[in-house]
């Protein structure tokens, strides 16, 4: 599976209005992240120093070889 | 065009080994970023904090009603 075969089995249906998507995705085997979870954390955080965040749904991913990290900001207006 | 026919046109040899891939994605009409650079510009730091970065490439992509940014990531191993 592909990197993007990920995002192919995203529907329209699933996109909303007023919100933001964020996704990360690499290759398992070849992609060591150490602190991992404080990386996806600061990230976060610059998105918030920039928009009205209402809400923020995290979705991870993993089969044998891809990781996806997958972050939707819903937009205070 | 959803948000997420920018991502299906994506064929699996755009993908390589090495590298982090990041996107963002939001509609246009919807959300208004301001300072849209500078948070590009901090959201990449905080990857080149985490990892060791070797080059970065970045893409934006606007239609009438999605606005991208691609941005991939390569990896110094």
């Amino acid at each position: 599976m592909s990197l993007f075969d990920i995002f192919k089995k995203k529907k329209s249906k699933d996109v909303a209005k007023d919100r933001l998507m964020m996704m990360l995705a690499y290759e398992r085997a070849n992609t060591k992240i150490e602190n991992l979870e404080e990386m996806k954390k600061e990230l976060i955080d610059v998105v918030k120093k920039y928009l009205h965040v209402k809400d923020v749904v995290i979705k991870t991913n993993s089969n044998q070889d891809i990781e996806t990290l997958e972050v939707e900001i819903i937009l205070d207006k």
